[in-house]
């Protein structure tokens, strides 16, 4: 039975090998579209939100307004927001559901997963393909020896980060500094 | 043993007798309170929190930003913000530490309670006695026979509701009106 | 313009007028699928689900294993599982989404809302009418001079307090008591 | 300015230092405490919290049940139960007052943090070091340089990970399976 230092191990490369793959043009559409956006909602359903949850937070340290969707204070989305759905499969019900609700009310989508074309394409402005496995064995899936979409939720949490870090950078936030004065203070 | 209905009408005839024992005076302090903070955050544990929640729901409705403490999206408090803290016996561990962190950033402290000799007390800008039992059995408590501190939880609803109406009549949006724009819109 | 104290006056009436509304063999049947179900979901949108939250904190106080839809140690449903849904139109589209997917693991629907032909009409095993004013301007709904859907989200949470008291003399547990032992006790 | 593939690239350089210099036995006694754990309870702050609570959700996927302090469904801790606090610097306000409330049920509390001497060290039974820059600049901290305590949170997350790997081993749980049917299955 592997150690738990050789699982870490395990789970670093798979996610190393999955970030790998996403292409740069296509994450690079993802920070132009967020900062193009007046505010950011983010959909997605268990691991996955939280993830996204964690995009969510350290946006709102970088200065941009964002909220998941059922947040006690998610405020209207409008023509001039961004919606970030997380879905590897992209035919999750809920989170599709949303997106349509979105498109209505004339708001970007955004979708980061494997499936390019899932039921959420029609309606997504930018893609972020992260080809890791689903149930739908898509080509170019990578497989993982993890439990269940441990994955996709880790990629998601790394990718996010770096394009946290990318938007510092063109905000000119020093990283590593304390003086952003955006994060809670309370707890 | 009483039916639904009989039930119903235990619990509606405690609410009103509890909300009946608030003073005007109290409550329209805390409408000051609300009115002049930049921003409003609201602190609480269990059923107490969501009563609190559904306030922050309405606030945001009314154009008045708010969130719990603890919220994914919760941004930093300062001197020119209110923190409600929602406590019956004002000893709750977790509420009484929020409320010497926000106090230490300067922010003003509303407490809605019972006891009005708590450790809340001497943090508290602003108190609202709601008299419901507590365990500390004050004098002019009134006595409940519902589970727990449910009586508490349901008077916090109500009275934060009412707080809510004062609200929009002093902003002039008419009760009933869809026009506000800025209830949460994709669910 | 009224008194905070007025406000609340309008409310309690309100909801004392809804409630008294509500059939005692509808609110009977949902306490008996309640006491039937293995475990408990609940799911609807915004404050509705603040106060469906409620129920489930109670719920679990009671020994009833209850979680809201998207909680984070929410489990598989099953067919030996009861699903409230909290929506007055019956037609919000994540909670109809949901009910559709608990149909087809087997589980038991229960909905509390105000439009008895709503989309989700065919999935219902038990319904509750609360006739409070929807969009809908259905037969017999009961105006109300609050803001928003206030007066549904009110009922709910009165409606099931009540529905728990029913419960626990059902259990022979005494109100008031404090020896349940199920209560959160860390914060 | 750095790609975002380069900063991924940054991400997982430093998550692979971190989680390397993790000690095996302290990883181990942490999956002995949750196993011998009759319930586990998790408690942190922000993205702290995010990723504690994707441990819970594939604790509850492995048979274990697991919530976060402050969950709607939270139960009472008892002393046949496990606490397990995410703290950097062991000093966060609400984790240090929550874990003296576990203690005096009995519970069994572990450290995920940097500092090995902090407030909770009294209160701990189990400590993993994972030795990520705080603000106390403790000997052996590794410098990182992403924003704020990112580094911590992926390692959080990782090193989550990889004792769930470890615990479905020892259960003789199949990686990649999808028969386990504790899986939450309505959104």
């Amino acid at each position: 039975m592997p150690t738990i230092q050789e699982n870490c191990g395990l789970i670093l490369g798979e996610i190393g090998r999955a970030v790998a793959a996403v292409r740069e043009e296509q994450a690079e559409d993802l920070v132009q579209a967020i900062q193009s956006a007046e505010k950011v909602f983010v959909v997605g359903v268990g691991r996955v939100l939280l993830s996204l949850q964690a995009l969510v937070k350290r946006l709102n340290h970088l200065g941009i307004p964002a909220w998941h969707v059922g947040a006690v204070s998610e405020p209207a989305i409008t023509a001039r927001d961004l919606l970030i759905v997380g879905s590897g499969s992209g035919e999750s019900v809920v989170p599709v559901a949303i997106a349509r609700v979105a498109k209505k009310h004339g708001a970007r989508i955004a979708h980061i997963g494997s499936n390019p074309q899932s039921s959420l394409a029609p309606l997504t402005d930018v893609f972020v393909r992260v080809p890791v496995q689903t149930k739908l064995n898509l080509p170019g899936e990578l497989a993982s020896r993890q439990l269940l979409s441990s994955l996709f939720e880790q990629c998601l949490l790394v990718l996010g980060d770096a394009v946290c870090l990318r938007l510092a950078e063109l905000k000119g936030l020093a990283a590593g500094s304390d003086g952003w004065g955006k994060h809670a203070n309370l707890e």
